[in-house]
């Protein structure tokens, strides 16, 4: 039986572009924390998470006393993560800049481990992790293009590639160029920045370029319910569905009594609490996931198992992440047979990574599935250590929309159900 | 990548004692069908299921177009059992001596070759099957001693090692004579035999018998909801739960609503199109999971994260079976947190096994959890030789408890719903 050596949770920063959403926009850099489990027959698992401060000092103390731990025992990985934290308070460590509310570490904690516990059993049994969810159903995973709203450049700082993103024309030029540079066969708009006229003028700009791609729009809950029914009533048949549009299973559920617009959600049904509470009130009808937050991607088959039972779709969230945590999410999509829609990524966002290059590739808008053992990549030790130098010099220890939009628009409020 | 290279199948019978039920009596011989998937590189992997005529000829169909699949491929596998089964309607094929109505014969023919397959990456990877379901959370799984209203020995026979159990001496007897042997820490009794008023009696003589012992009462809806909520409380505070009082989710429900004593089920929730409208109903507090029936380890591990999130207790369901059996029960068991009722198990009832012995043995009630690759357990050759050729001779083909008791007393009816 094969035991943890040691572990290595190294924090990095990489350059992410002014992104704009309800609570603010994304600061110039991102954070990630990549965890390598070291075992003892010379093997490393690799897991990546969220960096905010306090979830790096959670994922510290669960390093500190994972070794001689067997690399099977999931439960036995949970049970410690839970010992370590212990009666701590303070919801998940992770801020999601400010938009998401979750009451426990538990699983954001456990998740990057449990990764990377699979990434080794798939080593030391020579098979794919998707043949520990069960087998890929699948050769490769769709994703869908990400669309922000966006300025040219962080204030003060030189414009990025992208340019800027503040129209309906901009918008579809952005679109433009996803899919021009990779091939995705879907899109979604992240909204909640502007009045949702001029969103959904950007959502209908979209459908008029590229009248067969299925499209999204996630304001995080800009809107209030009666604004929410307006858009669904005017995006029918344009959109494939509405992500949160207003906070809350009790909104949501209002909402949905009032629309045929299926409707999604990453912010009211984000842990396996949740699911009861939204169910019974048919709140939502397609949930995203995101192994990254629901604990892993054992409990992600298990979220997908649910909503399978309780006849709900299934969609797969993003974060901005590496190249580990797209590894992970490709070999968990592509063994979900009930993931019919392409899920998310902020893949194209980045300039760097941490994973020698060569996998994850994508081509036609989908990402080939590793074949190799493991999660099939390998870390780019040299980029590793220039993205954790970015870290150590960057300046940011957690993730701050609303504070650094604050730093630029002084009187900033967060969008939440301001229309 | 290991492949499958042969699968046999081999119907066995092994003698069963005269035990009666609400649809009748045990047949003399019970059947079992044992799968043996044999991998390209020597390894074999088992799994155990019904053996009734219908059943069998399905598996033997999945038998012949496994070769050259993969072993880790479970949707695979699943895929390739629904497309086997084509169209085919008619039930699971395994009768469940007319209690049990199951719409679908995927996740019963589906099961031992999942098991199988497990047992087989168990061994390709040098880890027992509970590893692959997470890792055990127990070393000893607890069962349940399972007692029932019998015969002294079927008609035209010797009588059996037991003797009869017809009122609430003998069942008390017989329940010492389990607790003696085994060391069970939990009883059931199956009831729907003799009115609920005589069956009340047998479970408080156990009560004052063995003080205690949790205890269960499981009539397979041989009563009204009105007489449901009767029993329920005179026999509230003396039984931990009380198992299919009523047939139906309906009937259920009207009962839950009207008692605290907590109800299980394995005849209204037996898959997972059921857990929704039971659940929206609040129909049961306990499942009762069986991995036979619910289509393998891996959908039976869903079946608990569902009780779990929904606040559901989960308890274990057993037929008469052999050691395969046992072992997958007891390896998802281990592996099964939540899993915090004894299990249930007619194994101390079988007088032949066809696994080589040393394992699997119950002391105080419970089994110790192997923790060899796989299931743990072996095929002994020339049992299954000889519990083969019992199959061969003993001319039964189905199980048909209500063909075989009429055949006894020719005007007998079910139970179902009698009281």
């Amino acid at each position: 039986m094969d035991v943890v050596s040691r572990v290595v949770v190294t924090p990095v920063a990489f350059r992410d572009p002014p992104l704009l959403n309800v609570v603010g926009v994304h600061q110039p850099w991102a954070l990630r924390a990549v965890v390598e489990v070291h075992a003892t027959d010379g093997l490393v698992g690799l897991g990546e998470t969220y960096a905010d401060e306090a979830h790096l000092a959670r994922l510290e103390a669960v390093a500190a006393v994972l070794p001689g731990c067997p690399v099977y025992d999931l439960h036995g990985l949970r049970r410690l993560v839970a010992d370590v934290l212990g009666r701590e308070t303070g919801g998940a460590g992770a801020s999601f800049g400010g938009m998401l509310d979750v009451s426990s570490a538990l699983d954001t904690v456990y998740s990057p481990f449990e990764v990377a516990y699979l990434d080794l059993q798939g080593r030391v049994a020579g098979v794919p992790v998707s043949d520990l969810l069960g087998g890929a159903v699948r050769d490769r995973v769709p994703f869908s293009g990400y669309l922000f709203y966006k300025w040219a450049g962080h204030p003060g700082g030189e414009p990025d590639a992208w340019g800027a993103a503040l129209d309906p024309d901009q918008v579809v030029a952005q679109a433009r160029r996803m899919v021009d540079g990779w091939g995705f066969g879907s899109l979604k708009l992240k909204g909640g920045v502007f009045p949702p006229e001029e969103e959904c003028e950007a959502v209908e700009a979209l459908r008029g370029a590229f009248p067969a791609l299925p499209l999204r729009l996630d304001p995080n809950g800009a809107w209030t319910v009666e604004t929410s029914l307006k858009v669904a009533d005017r995006l029918a048949g344009v959109v494939e569905y509405l992500e949160d549009p207003t906070p809350g299973i009790d909104g949501m559920a209002r909402v949905s009594t009032g629309t045929d617009v299926p409707l999604a959600t990453n912010m009211c049904v984000i842990a396996m609490e949740h699911l009861p509470p939204a169910i019974a009130a048919d709140a939502v009808q397609i949930v995203l996931s995101d192994h990254h937050l629901w604990g892993g991607l054992r409990r992600s088959a298990l979220l997908a198992g649910i909503t399978e039972t309780f006849g709900l779709g299934l969609s797969m969230h993003s974060n901005s992440h590496l190249g580990v945590s797209l590894a992970a999410m490709t070999h968990l999509a592509a063994a979900t047979g009930n993931l019919t829609y392409a899920c998310d990524t902020h893949y194209p966002w980045k300039t760097q990574d941490l994973i020698v290059p060569g996998v994850l590739e994508f081509e036609d808008g989908a990402v080939t599935v590793p074949t190799t053992p493991g999660l099939g990549v390998e870390l780019d030790r040299d980029m590793l250590a220039v993205l954790h130098e970015q870290y150590l010099t960057c300046g940011v220890r957690r993730r701050e929309d609303t504070v650094y939009m604050r730093s630029i628009e002084p009187g900033f409020e967060p969008n939440t159900r301001r229309w």
